[in-house]
């Protein structure tokens, strides 16, 4: 046959920038998420599932992230007409599922929804065009007291899936407080609020990057403008010497004691209206937590968190774990933030024309996986099933029939289904599925009524660590009796 | 201001053929997918979850249902490059899986995914564009045991979501006794297998029809062809009589025992050396099935079932649920197919060229959900939280602990967060959130360190059956101290 006649086969590849999740990786953030829709079910939210298509229209331009333009959403147009998207975030359709069943949700409406989203922008190393998110939201509730409760409940979720008190810190701020000292510095004017607009959004992507850059690095993008290390040139807000003073002072308030913070604040915002009230809610948010109980070592007030998002309208919060991992190039370093959040009240307005008020978080699902593993909590390897091996292909009812009983009892089991012929490759295969133990019986052994167990696990050990003495001592296999498979797989299991 | 200058608002609205689920439905349809993976996972099988967009290449033109040409996918094309596609279903990406990490996974590789799946056709009423499907399947094991092995864990699967023995059965049949019966009956040539390949094609979509159609409708179309009430015609397959009666034959083979099934078959494909094997095939499954205890009360041989899906190339099998419903007509009629699935060995050969052997099945995750519904097994009316009124608002913090007292104790609770002017609001909330109990304390309650409960479920139940006597006797709201609210709220749950 000439070669010419054989189609070109398809190549089997994900797409660029997406990928597969297999077993553990999946139960996993699985398990996390059960354990967060817990604890927000528990304080009153209820689950919602959009659809993962929307119309471009609907979603309309809320990237989160304006620093990068080119990211985008994917998309295509419908029997020309209406152009139809993925969802990049789950809070643009909660905002029109807010808008389209107004007239039916309680309000206020508190939901919680979690899946995947997509961006359609360059894949980079551990960066997906597909990825998780998992928000709260609460639509309708004008009172701080709203975004008090999400903070809460963000450590709640944090300690429920496993990260302990001490390892994370919910940090909370609010933009009105930014917004009064913007006033004092000169870039603000309250009765102009579209002047300096374009000078504000840098200043607020600057302090965002505080993290990243360092105060001379923010300090330098507040002024003229900063060179990276790449020789890349960056214009800055333009801000006099001055200006930057009052904003980087504002990002240093932070004290040891909320009271403290707050009387700083209120000394940087002066006579902005703005800043006064932003104070006035940081302060009503700090005593309901304290009500409540989430002290300075949960949550504390901190001028330095300001989230990169433009939406944000008041409180914003972020949750940072605490703890040391190591970096790619082996240097220690904070773990940082693992979710963030804050108020937006004109996402609805789009929709209805009315403006609505909304508090909500998004936990970096995949990140929150990350520090678990990085805590041990999860990614011990999980046991496999228990592997029925094939001897006499006529006797598979038999084999089947083991399988069932130990599942019957609630132990996971199998029978090997690849070509039997090779005892070696059934062995080989249950290593590969870390079976802890398999269950062996030929001919001899079914005329006899016995089957012979291997202990997978011990076999390893006694493999890697034992002396000749040891290994005669412990023998890693055991013939019982066929009737009494389950209460021996049972006692290996222990 | 001029209306001109306001921009057009966005439509609030789901594309076309998708929906929003809410509440209940999210939770009631995870609970069931939780339970049908518990049952997987106690098989051996593993966790797969692909992204949900494949290149169209990888997909191929595998769409399942020949019948409707016009359905298609969601696909936009890249950067002028490769074109992408939203999955269709969960089997063409596991081809592409298998194909793509052949080297690194076990070998027969037990696999289960369950998640959303888009198909680009019209919607129609309870007809969605995105849909869940939940599958498992295992590649690379050429014996039939782990057909019967699919089938053995269907039926564990609909018992454990609730669906009782008697309620359901599965249907198994074989393909390759179908292709003997078409030697039989002419339309096969097993030395030039292209040859009748499209009026084979007519045959299976026929007698997949028999449900709809009945004996007369299948008959028709096995024959010149078939006219449907609105006048359409429908071309048949073109047997003649003798022909098509050899099918029909088929069709109706299936006796009371499994045995006598069998020995009906056998007389069917008479000399056909794929339909002896076929027989042979059902029967080693019979043994197997029947060897684990998996009785004709759950799973039967019914050479009825073909399932229309061109790729089958063995064993084929449906589930069926047997109790009866209402239609939209009021008429009664089985509840039908929930499950369905088979042998097709080629699918992974589209990548690497070498033939793969893989068997699986999918749940209609929807359908078997309404069954649910129709048997009562899901669908009561979950308790909404515990309602924390708000009548003074300077005291939210006082709310907010009695709120966190009682999560602490493991009870759904929350404050009420809209505008707390008008009580009555507050308790029309409650009533919307389903809430079980309302915490009531104004100031007066607040210095004689009390709260009240009002038993809102009792209260609905006396508002709309007691007498004024009763009324009186069975105060549904109660005062206890604030130190009792966790205990006396527990007993008012009952």
């Amino acid at each position: 046959m000439s070669k010419d006649k054989t189609p070109r086969r398809p190549r089997a590849e994900t797409p660029k920038g997406f990928r597969d999740y297999f077993g553990p990786e999946v139960t996993e953030r699985k398990a996390m998420l059960d354990a967060i829709a817990a604890v927000y079910h528990r304080h009153g939210f209820e689950a919602l599932e959009t659809s993962a298509v929307e119309t471009v229209e609907a979603l309309g331009k809320f990237l989160p992230d304006v620093d990068r333009p080119n990211e985008g959403v994917f998309a295509w147009q419908e029997d020309e007409k209406d152009w139809l998207a993925l969802r990049y975030d789950l809070t643009a359709p909660l905002a029109r599922v807010a808008a389209q069943y107004r007239n039916d949700l309680p309000s206020p409406y508190r939901r919680y929804a979690m899946g995947p989203v997509w961006r359609n922008e360059k894949p980079g190393p551990g960066r997906f065009r597909q990825f998780y998110q998992c928000d709260a939201d609460t639509v309708g509730a004008p009172s701080v007291a709203a975004d008090a409760e999400i903070c809460a409940m963000l450590a709640d979720a944090l300690e429920a899936v496993g990260i302990d008190r001490g390892d994370y810190v919910v940090r909370v701020n609010n933009r009105k407080v930014l917004n009064g000292v913007m006033e004092v510095a000169g870039v603000l004017d309250p009765s102009d609020p579209e002047k300096f607009a374009h000078e504000r959004g840098i200043v607020l992507r600057a302090i965002d990057k505080m993290d990243r850059l360092g105060v001379e690095g923010v300090r330098a993008l507040l002024g003229a403008g900063r060179k990276d290390e790449s020789g890349d040139f960056t214009k800055g807000a333009g801000l006099s010497d001055a200006q930057a003073d009052v904003v980087m002072g504002f990002m240093a308030a932070r004290r040891d004691t909320g009271a403290a913070t707050l009387a700083a604040l209120r000394d940087l915002v002066g006579a902005s209206v703005t800043g006064c009230e932003g104070v006035s809610e940081l302060d009503t948010i700090a005593a309901l937590l304290d009500a409540q109980g989430y002290g300075p070592d949960r949550i504390i007030l901190d001028p330095g968190v300001v989230r990169g998002l433009g939406y944000y309208t008041g409180p914003v919060f972020e949750a940072e774990l605490t703890f040391e991992i190591l970096d790619e190039k082996g240097n220690k370093r904070q773990f940082g933030s693992v979710a963030g959040g804050g108020r937006y009240d004109d996402l609805v307005k789009r929709f209805t024309g009315q403006s609505v008020p909304a508090t909500g978080v998004s936990i970096g699902v995949d990140r929150l996986l990350a520090a678990l593993h990085a805590k041990g909590r999860v990614g011990k390897p999980a046991p496999g099933p228990v592997v029925i091996t094939v001897m006499d292909r006529d006797r598979m009812a038999d084999y089947f029939a083991m399988a069932a009983d130990l599942r019957t009892a609630g132990i996971r089991a199998e029978v090997y289904l690849g070509n039997p012929k090779q005892f070696g490759n059934q062995l080989k295969y249950a290593d590969k599925r870390q079976s802890p133990i398999a269950v062996i019986q030929g001919s001899d052994e079914a005329a006899r009524g016995v089957v012979v167990l291997k202990d997978l696990i011990l076999g390893a050990q006694i493999a890697a660590n034992a002396t000749l003495e040891e290994w005669k001592d412990r023998p890693a296999q055991l013939e019982i009796a066929r009737t009494d498979l389950v209460a021996a797989v049972r006692r290996m299991l222990g």
